[in-house]
């Protein structure tokens, strides 16, 4: 499953305590073609620490398998609602440490921004996001569930947005 | 630095993305003994995931070297301040992770739970808690800086109020 020699593979990830989607994207020479989609599952009624433990083991595998360049995730935002923000932040955290233990620079990118690369419109719709997803991906259907299709369009503005020179510098100078 | 044979070590931890701190305590038939304290710093023009990666690495020294059975952690607790609860959560959920991984059983203690199992008193001050930490383990100053006393308070915390049965069946049925 690894990715040919003159290809840019993205793994995009909508992280979550609950369900983590990820998707797998190859650009070769500008053409983007889809390689795989899943999500990581764990149940509420296990400790919160095996459920983490078991988003870290499930990325290494992930990584492992596709050998990604590159990582797209979207940053958190949330208004008011700490209390449903902990869990995907935790989540987040293990995904960043095992990408970053894993030589893979991880690019951070607004809910806007994904729609902005992956519609062209900043205030584009979810579902309008995902059919543009499937759409660009030439894909019968949306993936499913919605996090693996929100995943996919992360890893889209990655390539579409976002060159690799651009990424680097973004990279080093984060802005928290 | 391995634990005596009837004796059960336990290691607090205060997380943070900048700065967690840690602290080891043994109890041996009802006598609480300090071992060792630090914090695990991370600079803040180091990109998230690096930093976060750090945290994970520190920690599976200060497990390989201390070899604890169980750990402490103060619970999540942010008002409206949702932008300073990210960075910590991500922090927390590396930790959980990584000891769940080494098969090291979490104790989640809300902040009242510790400043009541370190000092009697559930509305005591943070001081107050620092200082019964210094007493209990009979040191001469107050472990430096705050987050490794207030690491040391959480294990100390675990040690007085909650007994490795409870503890165990807490484990099994968490409430998030």
């Amino acid at each position: 499953m690894k990715p040919n020699k003159n290809c840019r593979r993205i793994l995009g990830i909508d992280p979550g305590l609950a369900d983590t989607g990820w998707g797998i994207l190859d650009d070769s020479a500008g053409k983007i073609q889809y390689i795989a989609h899943g999500t990581i599952k764990t149940k509420a009624d296990v400790p919160r620490a095996k459920r983490l433990c078991f988003i870290l083991h499930s990325i290494r595998l992930i990584i492992e398998k596709y050998k990604p360049a590159e990582a797209a995730i979207e940053t958190l935002y949330f208004g008011r609602n700490v209390t449903s923000a902990i869990p995907v932040a935790e989540a987040r955290g293990v995904i960043s440490a095992c990408l970053a233990e894993n030589g893979i620079p991880l690019c951070e990118l607004t809910p806007n921004a994904i729609k902005k690369g992956v519609t062209g419109v900043a205030g584009a719709g979810k579902k309008q996001v995902q059919e543009m997803v499937r759409l660009i991906l030439a894909l019968e259907e949306i993936p499913k569930p919605d996090h693996a299709a929100d995943a996919l369009g992360a890893a889209i503005c990655l390539l579409n947005i976002v060159s690799p020179v651009t990424f680097e510098k973004k990279a080093k100078n984060p802005k928290r």
